[in-house]
């Protein structure tokens, strides 16, 4: 049986993915951009995953590559699986999650719901869109943006004059992806998986509560979700995860909006935030299910027998580590599961969350806050 | 805050205490016996546990010693302690779970229910006791025993005349244990944790079921035990915990009696296999409670909310690695949840286990056997 995982990318996701590669016996292999990454207990090698060489070098040791981010080039991933390399998911999949207009494009081939919107290169296209969809609309980059970076609301081109510019257009893409401001009552995520073999599973769906465009909260499953909407929810994912032959995980993040529809707004294709909750939350954490699943083994039980919420953890401090604060959150909080990502303090980064596990929500969350407070000491 | 835990000795226990130290961002390092050992993930050291320069050398990088086994010879403990090093258990308690007569002398001492008992130097003093409670006993040498070795069922002194032979005695501790032959419906096992500090908690006593001296099956709750035996187990534990001053974990695996008692067999002071279930079954598992307790920090929750049955997976070949069958016991059993040790295969070797959770004990029981057959290609 193959069971050796390349995982390119050393951040806090190939790190739990080690996790899953301990308990199941599974050779678990990091490339990473520096030596102390957050997923330094499984890096093999250190190099630039833009340089070719290198990720054929990484490569030739495992049996699948997958990925902790969506950055590897894409014409390096074309190369390695011309060279017979499993990269799952394949690049035909990625380059949805990596290009924001690739994947409006194949969302709107298959019938997935969009919002409305648009590529635009230029101001006066986006001057048309916002005549038409504003006052306000979304712009987005369609490469390289994550956690709110890449993303404005705007109510002029003026003010994306720099993304326009004829030389920081060609980077981004060469054209914007222009988007309506969805009226929207909350963002909901909708976590699964599925193998090269075509099994697809699912988790419970989320509601996910951001802060400066970092998801802050998320509560599993969503509360108050009609039952037509949590059938949707599961029916866009299936039908993107096959209609694109994703593999691995793929988190979709949506809206629902005030008159009851669900809008894709994000792909990810990998562990993903939003699934952090299902290590103790579910039969089967995201991490292991990313796991089996690229190695097409048979997926994991997705149930929960409870409900959670996870808080993350964002750095309020460039020097102090929250983990100085384990004897007082321990103290108040003996059920709240804390997970460090080892990362050097940084405000406003991620460096880790806290999963509380009960029976009520609204406690759960309750709990939750409470104890990022402590730990964070912010109270 | 003290994070950096060393665990002498590189078996299963130690490979999965590395989970929760990723997840809680604690530096775990090990010293193992060779290069390949199940904890390789954290090995740090290769090295003699009974070398004492090897194992200084080892502490000075580590904030607290603990141990996958209880084989370090107390002198080395001691000399380390010495030398202001903090070693959890500390050497005066876990002196009680290497040396079974010191054991029970202890527990008499405290008043922990023992079964009937002598420390024994010769065949006359043997014949005597068997003469007295047999006609069947139990000897056992103080030293070096597990997993059902350094235990015999006599009726003759004849039967250890090797044990008693002046020179292997010796070895063996100078005496010999001998006891009743409990006459007891079942086995059970009750773990907690203690820290320096004296804070104590205890998971649900379990139930444990052997084959050929050798843990098989646990089942989590303990089904069908009073309440009255319940809290029992629950003060039993607590009373040895304290007594003796026993740090991170301990595990007291007791008979229940015909006539309803319940008496202690054996201590360990450190994860056991009788709570292994806690991974999945537990808010805290006993791999994350083991750190917290010797580094000192406040404990975890140990409720359960649903029931969980264990089985280990022992090898039934020399050559063929279990996780080859993944993909049968993955299809058949997508709530199973799969624990691999990462050890050469062997007939009879503990090589990793499983643990089914669910809302029925029976029902969890069934599963967990009949995964365990698909994995070992037995079924």
């Amino acid at each position: 049986m193959s069971n050796r995982v390349g995982v390119i990318g050393g951040g806090q996701l190939a790190r739990m993915m080690t996790v899953p590669a301990i308990n199941l016996g599974l050779e678990l292999k990091v490339l990473a951009e520096s030596d102390n990454s957050s997923a330094s207990v499984a890096t093999t090698t250190v190099g630039d995953y833009n340089d070719l060489q290198t990720v054929l070098d990484f490569a030739r040791g495992v049996d699948v590559i997958t990925f902790d981010h969506e950055h590897v080039p894409l014409h390096i991933l074309e190369a390695l699986e011309a060279s017979g390399i499993s990269v799952q998911p394949p690049s035909k999949a990625l380059a949805h999650a990596q290009n924001k207009i690739v994947m409006r494009k194949a969302l709107e081939a298959i019938g997935a719901p969009n919002p409305i919107w648009k590529a635009v290169k230029s101001a006066n296209e986006l001057e048309s869109f916002i005549a038409e969809f504003g006052p306000e609309i979304i712009v987005k980059t369609p490469l390289g943006g994550y956690d709110g970076k890449g993303v404005r609301v705007i109510k002029s081109s003026a003010e994306v004059s720099d993304w326009l510019a004829k030389e920081t257009l060609e980077l981004l893409g060469g054209e914007l992806l222009a988007e309506e401001k969805v009226a929207f009552t909350r963002e909901l995520a909708q976590l699964s998986a599925r193998n090269p073999s075509g099994e697809f599973r699912s988790w419970p769906v989320v509601e996910t509560r951001q802060k400066n465009g970092v998801c802050s909260e998320v509560l599993a499953p969503a509360p108050n979700l009609s039952l037509d909407l949590v059938s949707s929810s599961r029916e866009i994912a299936e039908l993107i995860s096959t209609s694109l032959e994703v593999t691995g995980n793929l988190a979709v993040e949506m809206f629902e909006t005030r008159d009851g529809r669900l809008l894709v707004n994000e792909l990810a294709m990998r562990p993903h935030n939003s699934g952090h909750f299902s290590i103790e939350g579910s039969t089967t954490s995201q991490f292991e299910q990313h796991l089996r699943a690229v190695l097409d083994l048979p997926l994991g039980e997705t149930a929960m027998s409870s409900v959670a919420v996870m808080v993350n953890l964002l750095g309020v401090s460039e020097d102090k580590d929250f983990v100085e604060n384990y004897p007082e959150l321990m103290k108040d909080f003996p059920e709240a599961k804390v997970h460090s990502y080892d990362k050097a303090p940084r405000i406003g980064r991620k460096l880790g969350h806290i999963t509380v596990v009960g029976e009520n929500l609204d406690a759960a969350l309750a709990t939750a806050n409470q104890a990022r407070a402590v730990v964070l000491g912010v109270q």
